[in-house]
């Protein structure tokens, strides 16, 4: 079998990686990727960057390129080639070549499927003008770019992380951005609460963010702008609109082949990403994967997973021949693992969020909240990062993580990350061992705080109270600006305060005063001891500080002096964020 | 048993950090910290930026003060007061009030010690004239500060993270700084390849490194400045010099009482870091502690594992009286993992270096040398990582890492710091699932670069070459500036050409005649195939390139061509580190 004839169809990403895998495995089979595209192997990530002139040149997106498949690999790269059939009783597949629109027959003793995933383009009346975009390959960033001097406003539609990316690159090129969200929340990766960050620094960041907005209707007006209608709301005039609302896996190949599609239409694969045809693999954007938290069937289309999944499917492929090369090679899943850069600010996430959990109807978990610093306050510099971890109350488990900040944020979802992929719990994360200097960390680091913020609570010594059912009470902020509308909260409050619970806000005098809880007492930490008989012990104690390190002392004292005390985690920081 | 009364010897991390959690875990104990020093729960880590001014106020050096103590914890902190004895028998401390010179006793149900560790003074002839200063303390950095305008030329003894931290900050003071080491290369905790970058980047900023230097005696000159002998080699003239030579744990009052003492000098704890009193514990720089991969006894003083320490010895202090505290709370031992910054670079280790792997008789193990970016190349500002990783062969399991380069390192070494915590091999750093963005990464990960090259080597379809048998055969790059001395090499390694193995270089021309390794032949990867029958099959082919890569490629190409092969792990880059 040393001539086994192996076929690629895509060469960016995972079946670029594979191809290489199969060449470093297989010196002597033959290889042929089939690329619709005019390039293989493009850095489609750098895209977003590209428009926003970070990157500069087009041929650094150009990762490898057909001559040097060619000469390094000895694989055969055939661009500007779609297969358009399958034939799997003869093991052949059909190609186009799109330059002269000729078709030819290649048999395949092994077929792998890398076709990834294309823009969900919406049905909406007038989708089709002239001025409406979206970027997945590098021709279409061309043509953005050369766009790009006529267009004084833009809309993204879509605010995932390439819609994110997007409005920031568009920003930076002198354009007026304005970012619509047909949901309640930006970045749906993550959980609304946490989401409000992003929202106040892109508004910081000059850009016009609209939620709950769904575009009926793009019309053309006389000076060729669009005009957007939106349900409900007033229209938008843009000069540009670009479509990131999602993408789909390509399986129109595998569908007509007749392979195991799956509920959420990408293709099925088992753990060494074989399809439900066993000559035939598919790795990338286009497969479903199972989510290592849920054992859940997710599509993922990423860039990291894509590519080991290319070298994965490349052992196996080759495996038989070469027993050794598949050791220890079988697909463990996805974690969610991500993050995005938006101007200053770092947005990564690893394992599932609070909504997954919900939907999969998962009830055994709590969260907490912390904004520590990204290394010790008392060196020049720190930063805080927003971070909330998620784990399963039966037995520790970490399920998930979400952090922002400007520094140091990918670092502690990596550490996180790594922790989950090893089935660790919250009480690893306080033991984790970390490089700590006063410029790298803290001797407890982010990390190690949010395990024990989690032990503690599981350990019972730091009971949670829900911000939900804070939240719920229609609680808003008195805002001394407005006295009129805050004496009418106070009173509906004091109808209903808060399910009983008496708010207890133990930050100092004049942080009281800037901004609190309506209804909240004030009683500072420092003299607590002294001032218990002020609280009642027939009701609930929410105790609620700065960031959730104070109200924790608080509710140690209260707890073991007989109150009934929950901490509101992560403090005011949080209040703000469920607020917004 | 509420009242019990737990007295703490030594205020600053591990000591402020036990009383803080016995008081959130024991609101009616009794606690009073004793510390000999004016300051509790300062930033000891923080002192040689406060040299360098970058943190310029000392207040910000002062984590925590005796009032805070006081209103937010109720507990009792006596500074200037040394404990000058234990009575087990009566279990009760003699203190003395150093401010009166009053001794006093107080008796406890727990005691815990935390007495640290003092600098080691090196027993040489006028170690006691002025101008010789070491730095442990907040009144040690005022004197040193206010002696920075006399010092034109500074020594620092001792090439440590204190020593190099030092030697920045006194440079960053307009000080000319000489580093002086006695061993053969800088940094310890590196092994001496990897040292070898620290050399580089300490010449490019300025500071002179003398290694393999031992100071004989130091005199005082008429103009007030130091004479430095130096064995062998000449004097150094210096305004100041700082000991930074490493510390030894402060056990005057363990062994006055008679408490169990390692074999390294520290104090013996069981994994609740208890004494072999069971009323007495001990945590921070003055224990030994097991490491993780040895387990071995270790003196591992740095300020995370002693807060954690401290935090793991309250719950088991307070832990009868409250049963859920001290859950999950065993000490693990010490993974070594640290991180020091040195002006544009940032070094970071953890685990096991091979010198320890040696001094054990750990021969079961292999390394990988790579060196990636920190992201992908195609965006701007990438900077390269220099990374070692080690592990066990006969099962995969990570021993350990180092990392240098000018971003991302802290961040590889804490995933893999987790990893070793989970007790993961190198095919769980091949699958982790890591942030991914062109400025934050690759879609291959260092991390998982590391564990792919280490699991394709398990596999057997990576070989590796030993750099250290290349470079016992008198080595030296073929240097055209001086060509006599390169023919000589090169005649005297063609009796011996590497143990007979053919060097086979497959970078590009240009890049070989630059600079290679004496003997070796230039076959450019990419004509590789079509010059197999220039190499020998009789000897073996170690091949080499840039950094690992291509080499990586052309041993495929070979191994399965019938030839022997291996690779020289981390090319060219790797050579010139062996080299320096």
């Amino acid at each position: 079998m040393a001539n086994k004839r192996i076929l690629i169809v895509g060469g960016v990403a995972g079946g670029a990686t594979c191809a290489a895998r199969i060449r470093r495995l297989c010196e002597h089979c033959e290889i042929i990727i089939f690329e619709m595209g005019s390039y293989v192997s493009f850095a489609n990530c750098g895209l977003p960057y590209f428009i926003g002139d970070v990157i500069v040149e087009e041929d650094k997106l150009l990762v490898a390129t057909p001559e040097l498949f060619k000469n390094r690999f000895n694989i055969q790269v055939c661009t500007d080639s779609q297969v358009t059939s399958i034939n799997r009783a003869d093991k052949s597949i059909v190609v186009n070549d799109l330059l002269n629109d000729q078709s030819r027959i290649e048999h395949y003793d092994a077929l792998v499927l890398s076709t990834g995933a294309s823009a969900v383009w919406p049905e909406i009346e007038g989708i089709d003008l002239p001025g409406i975009y979206a970027l997945r390959t590098i021709p279409d960033s061309r043509k953005i770019r050369s766009a790009l001097d006529k267009i004084k406003h833009a809309v993204v539609m879509g605010a995932g992380y390439l819609g994110l990316e997007l409005a920031e690159n568009l920003k930076k090129r002198g354009i007026e951005v304005t970012l619509l969200q047909s949901s309640n929340q930006l970045m749906p990766t993550l959980d609304k609460e946490m989401a409000s960050y992003v929202e106040k620094h892109l508004k910081e960041k000059g850009i016009n963010c609209r939620l709950n907005s769904k575009v009926t209707a793009f019309q053309q007006n006389p000076d060729q702008s669009l005009e957007l209608i939106i349900k409900n709301s007033d229209a938008i005039t843009a000069d540009a609109v670009m479509i990131s609302i999602g993408v789909k896996p390509r399986i129109e190949l595998a569908e007509q082949a007749g392979l195991d599609i799956g509920e959420h239409g990408g293709v099925r694969v088992n753990e060494h990403m074989q399809t439900s045809d066993e000559n035939i693999w598919a790795v990338g954007d286009m497969v479903e994967v199972r989510h290592v938290i849920t054992n859940e069937w997710h599509l993922f289309p990423l860039a990291g997973p894509a590519n080991r999944q290319g070298r994965l499917a490349a052992a196996h492929i080759v495996g038989h021949e070469f027993a050794g090369a598949s050791t220890n090679m079988s697909y463990r899943g996805v974690q969610g693992t991500s993050v995005c850069g938006l101007f200053d600010l770092t947005i990564a996430t690893t394992g599932v969020n609070e909504k997954q959990l919900k939907a999969a109807a998962y009830t055994q978990y709590e969260k907490v909240y912390l904004h520590p610093s990204n290394h010790v306050g008392y060196y020049p510099g720190a930063k805080p990062i927003h971070m909330k971890l998620i784990y399963d109350t039966t037995n520790g488990k970490i399920l998930g993580a979400q952090a922002l900040g400007e520094a140091g944020v990918a670092r502690r979802i990596d550490v996180i990350s790594s922790f989950i992929q090893m089935n660790a719990t919250v009480y690893d994360l306080e033991e984790a061992e970390l490089c700590y200097a006063p410029q790298f960390g803290a001797t407890k680091d982010p990390v190690n705080l949010a395990g024990m913020l989690a032990a503690n609570q599981l350990r019972d010594n730091h009971p949670l109270a829900k911000w939900e059912e804070l939240m719920d009470s229609h609680v808003h902020v008195v805002d001394s600006e407005d006295q009129d509308e805050a004496d009418q909260l106070l009173s509906l409050i004091l109808e209903d305060p808060y399910n009983q619970a008496q708010i207890v806000d133990v930050r100092t005098v004049a942080e009281f005063e800037n901004k609190h809880i309506p209804n909240a007492i004030n009683v500072p930490l420092d003299s607590l001891r002294e001032r218990l008989d002020e609280l009642s012990r027939e009701r609930e104690v929410w105790v609620v500080c700065g960031v959730g390190q104070r109200a924790y002392n608080a509710t140690r004292i209260l707890q073991q002096n007989g109150f009934h005390v929950k901490n509101l985690s992560g403090g005011m920081q949080t209040y703000h964020s469920y607020l917004e």
